[in-house]
């Protein structure tokens, strides 16, 4: 997508292909700063420290990451170090392990020599099927977002599409695109007006801080809100549609996404607003039916609730604590939507219901 | 309440009802301290700058302000001018207009020389009537814990009855107690084991700062977490109640309370967790049926989105700024929960259904 008019993605190759560079994301919205990754180290530092977060683009900054270790020593011994030490930054991210083994899995018959160059090129593909599978999403989507603005009462028509988004699912989450977000820059750059609610989503601010960014350096008109007011816009009429990613679909159609989620579906319910959620095929876990009772859900540290970070007056990062002394929290980073309250799923393969049947008429081969 | 053992209140004569005392909430929860208003400015000053905040308290504070003024001047210029400047601080809060009202209607027929010991007179038993209101809303809110906690399942027996709050309604929003804060110190004083996960309420955060603080300090378990939280804990059996305050109750008892309190309803609703309103009959607005039809919403700047006081490192306050330069906020203070989501409503005369009925049982002389 574009900042101020050019186009960017999170990560990409430099100097031929010597180092790979990303957006450090540790400094947005304050400050874009891009970093330079030229060893494995750095590669995995970048990952443990969440300057580059999000499944997919985690995927891709390890697939890279091997990359920069062939370079130094193509040899068996140092792939398998390397991928170690790169599964190691982020365990739980399944993305990140399907990555590094798609590489592993493409170097390891070729001779030494020829291994830094077919890793990197495998990483470039990971990466384009990544944009291509968020764009895909996007279509589908735009699609949806037509239907919706078409099918409103005279007065609207020609209005904006007010859509209320969750946390990050955008371009930084990805390469490009993104995937809640992707419908929503097709609708802008096809002409459909568009203005977005942001939900600010506590503990960790990403709507407040990367979905803005995201949105107001590509152009497309936003608010931002605290969490507790979508409930009250539904009520007023003043929301079209919501859209959010998801971290984890059960084959059911059960949601797991960033805490907050559920409440914000349960008042598009109660006010007939419908409530999307996009996602590459990858997020669903055929395995699971029921979603609140089955999905382990991460519980973070309870700073991320008893204090908070943003620019201070010279613009760099400053905390504040928002507690009393002798005050704790409780942090659980995720939870679960059930079925019932998603009206449809948008993948990179079209529409589906929330429901068993609809995923497995998409992905028939799962 | 106390505070770490001592018996507090939010406001007291001091100085033989020289001056008045009053804690400076602007200060709370990372300092403790205690402002005395010596004159009627001071006491305009401290409603406007919200050194005195809640409804009930501003009225207290408004008819001390009278007290003030007649100690300087007893005459019925005097006593105009003050109730003028004293009404016009905050313009929109019923009790303060009905509070100065009191004391101005008390004052009138007097001597001038009888007039400011008069005013602190009637001030003193306003704030009394206050409290003991106060204390009736946590005696009938305390017999609905009590049956709550008994009906639990064997294994719940003896262990700590969990509620959720939203914003504050405790004791520093009144001169002690509070309403839905009532039943909760009844029940903790009471021996009845009690744990309060407490809605951090962004933007201002009065959970996070204020009802963290009162509960802290009287000794009552806590846990903050933020608004995104609470649905994911009612989903998971975490929650056996939840209790807030109102700041208007239609007659058919919609509630108009702090933006968000709708999804807490909601999510409550959606798992069975009983959802009750603490309130004074004075809140009820007879001449209302409809909240989300006919109550107006409060728009409060955006800064109060775009930015977030805490304590930095030094303790003393500071701000940072949560989003993009360019993205902007919208802020509405306040949502209609509907009658249908609402379990009762507990008043200082006792317990009713959310609906007209239930309310003119309880008050057949409105």
């Amino acid at each position: 997508m574009n900042i101020d008019g050019k186009p960017w993605r999170t990560i990409w190759p430099e100097e031929g292909g010597r180092s790979v560079a990303v957006i450090d994301q540790t400094r947005l919205p304050h400050r874009l700063e891009v970093r330079s990754l030229a060893t494995l180290e750095q590669a995995a530092e970048a990952i443990r420290t969440m300057v580059v977060r999000g499944a997919p683009l985690i995927g891709v900054t390890g697939a890279y990451g091997l990359m920069l270790a062939l370079q130094d020593d193509p040899g068996d011994g140092s792939l398998a170090a390397a991928f170690d030490t790169l599964l190691a930054t982020r365990p739980t991210a399944v993305n990140l392990q399907w990555a590094l083994e798609r590489v592993r899995d493409r170097v390891v018959p070729l001779p030494p020599a020829q291994r830094a160059a077919a890793a990197g090129e495998e990483a470039g593909l990971i990466a384009e099927e990544d944009v291509a599978m968020c764009e895909a999403i996007g279509d589908h989507g735009l699609a949806l977002f037509q239907q919706l603005a078409a099918a409103r009462p005279p007065e609207r028509q020609g209005q904006p599409l007010r859509v209320l988004t969750h946390c990050n699912a955008g371009w930084l989450a990805t390469v490009d695109w993104g995937t809640a977000l992707a419908p929503i820059y097709k609708a802008h750059r096809s002409g459909l007006p568009i203005h977005v609610w942001v939900d600010e989503t506590r503990p960790r601010n990403q709507g407040a801080s990367l979905t803005a960014f995201e949105l107001g350096r590509e152009g497309v008109p936003h608010t931002v809100i605290v969490d507790n007011a979508g409930g009250h816009l539904m009520q007023h009429g003043l929301v079209d549609a919501v859209i959010v990613g998801t971290d984890r679909t059960t084959r059911c159609g059960d949601v797991c996404n960033k805490i907050g989620t559920y409440l914000k579906a349960l008042a598009a319910h109660d006010n007939g607003v419908p409530f999307y959620v996009a996602l590459p095929g990858s997020t669903i876990d055929w395995t699971i039916a029921d979603g609140v009772a089955e999905v382990p859900i991460e519980e973070r540290s309870d700073r991320e609730v008893t204090h908070i970070v943003g620019a201070g007056v010279d613009g760099d990062p400053s905390e504040v604590r928002l507690v009393p002394e002798g005050s704790g929290g409780l942090n659980p980073a995720f939870d679960v939507t059930p079925a019932r309250l998603v009206t449809a799923l948008i993948t990179e393969r079209g529409v589906a219901p929330a429901n068993e049947a609809g995923l497995r008429g998409l992905y028939p081969e799962a």
